[in-house]
């Protein structure tokens, strides 16, 4: 779309403004999109290979340093592989990945047992062999200056099919996933645009998607121990299974793809601005609140470090390259710090 | 027992060196050791109490331009106060906290449920009223220079009684604690030092105390998601009360008073040496795993996050003023990073 723009005559010369990324939903759709004869997780699979290469290209027009490495791994099982992208201490970002991973398996009855509680049904017959498939992207990126804010996403499919079935016709799926905004400075138009881009891309497939959703984020990205929020939010969903699968996928693209217009011209306009040592002793706090969130509270997080053979580091790509704790720090009354702390403990509608 | 060290003369001009601390097991006993017609709990406040002064003056001994704020605090509920003693961003020490905690109150019936399970004991009957006394130091000290250590200890006795009985007599009682330490690099005479200050004040009471409770250190601090210890250990005890109260109470006290010069002596030899910036990175990235065990793996700590009302300060106070993460890093071969990391992987014998 932006290659549609009357500034794309300066692009050789300096990065993208943020008026160049926009989301567009009537966009030509790929191939992945359309074939509905394809298994979704194979289609899940094209999106987040896509989705990342996609994301990782709006994230280096800002940053001429910035070269994402790509680390392709295998399961030692045969039974999955990734590709991490990551950036480290580049001139914008001080710490960012974007990884995708693709797995699949057979369900053990202990995964088996847990999955007919959470999902409450009665599918999943005893004595009878699961397989699943995974595909999902997960992404974080923490700029370096104070004023731009950390943002998180991740989109992912899961699906559940007898082994003995040749069709692998899924017998249980879902998605799950979200996006959602973690400044230490709060700029208001930018909340706003980031929850606005996400809300258009939900209100195209379903109205009651981005009330819902902000809200469960709200919820979610809770650090309970303190009362606040980790940042001011955006959506999340898990579980979705109430439409069938080929409308929750057209939602989960368009949620996607609206992660680039919705974060990528905040780093444009922020990436840049002043800031003092103050500034930055007070994002690293907010980066200390993120630590403790990812690790103390976040589910996938969790999860990860409980399963036995897990690859750690990707795990753990989440936590930002630095990050600190002082005893009993308050913000002064009134002040910008003070401002933030606001929204996170009375969280706001944006949108 | 330093003032009858030769080098008194010289204490007003420099801080004492490491010879000047050492472990007295025959000391002049306080009354509170002595006068076992005190309740205990009373008895192990005044201990506390007495020990939070000792180890803030040991630690300031060291450090001219450290003195620990003392902020002391009461429970809303009146059921309880404690001290903190912090001291962050001193010549010395990056950050420390030396606190004490006494609180009393109702056992809730899910505590009592707990701690039927956990005591695996019929003491507690239903229908009754129970009260708990608690008392407890906890301390952290992360200095500067990477090659100075970051140790923590913790001791603490726990009672139980009936609401209905006058005499208060505890119908249930433990103590639990114990001491670590944390190096960013390995010197091993200090890991040895160390260990076998805590072995002398352990082996002073029961001969089987050290070797058990220092595998139960390297056990119970283990980052297991990482496969490697915290650090090299110390002791540690839990539920402690297969011998009277009053036996593990003076076990306690000599636990305690070895912390001062098991721990001061390593400050003294390290706190002035040379590093370089790849140390301090080193020295960074393992604080970043020592908030990892802290918030993920600390059994107090995720006890205390999740008690309602609960001081969330005093739980944190743990943690690092700074830390960090780097995606996918691995000490060199034969580095001095790696020889850490083998230790904390293969844990060994100290003393």
């Amino acid at each position: 779309l932006k290659d549609q723009k009357p500034n794309v005559a300066k692009k050789a010369y300096k990065t993208p403004g943020p008026e160049s990324y926009e989301l567009d939903l009537d966009d030509e759709k790929p191939g992945y999109y359309k074939n509905s004869s394809l298994p979704m997780h194979q289609r899940m699979e094209a999106f987040v290979t896509d989705l990342q290469k996609q994301i990782i290209q709006g994230l280096e027009e800002q940053d001429p340093t910035a070269k994402f490495e790509l680390d392709k791994w295998a399961r030692e099982d045969g039974k999955g592989y990734g590709i991490s992208g990551i950036v480290q201490n580049s001139e914008v970002y001080e710490k960012g990945g974007v990884n995708i991973s693709i797995i699949h398996g057979k369900l053990s009855p202990g995964q088996i047992q847990s999955m007919r509680a959470r999902k409450n049904t009665n599918v999943l017959e005893d004595g009878i062999d699961y397989d699943f498939n995974v595909a999902g992207i997960s992404l974080v990126i923490h700029p370096h200056n104070p004023m731009a804010p950390t943002a998180h996403a991740n989109y992912r499919y899961f699906e559940v099919s007898r082994h003995d079935d040749p069709t692998h016709t899924p017998v249980l799926s879902w998605f799950g996933g979200g996006a959602d905004l973690t400044p230490s400075y709060l700029f208001e138009e930018d909340a706003t645009h980031f929850h606005r881009t996400l809300k258009n891309a939900c209100d195209h497939h379903e109205a009651s998607f981005y009330p819902r959703f902000k809200q469960w984020c709200d919820k979610y990205f809770m650090n309970t121990h303190r009362g606040e929020t980790r940042g001011v939010g955006g959506i999340f969903f898990d579980d979705l299974d109430e439409k069938d699968a080929e409308d929750l996928f057209k939602f989960v693209y368009s949620a996607g793809k609206a992660f680039v217009p919705s974060y990528v011209p905040l780093v444009a306009k922020r990436k840049d601005m002043g800031f003092t040592e103050e500034n930055k002793r007070w994002q690293q706090l907010r980066r200390g609140r993120y630590v403790e969130f990812n690790l103390i509270h976040d589910r996938g997080t969790k999860f990860g470090l409980m399963t036995p053979g897990v690859r750690i580091e990707s795990v753990l790509m989440s936590l930002p390259l630095t990050a600190r704790w002082e005893y009993c720090h308050s913000p002064g009354q009134n002040s910008r710090e003070q401002r933030l702390v606001d929204v996170l403990k009375n969280p706001r509608e944006w949108a």
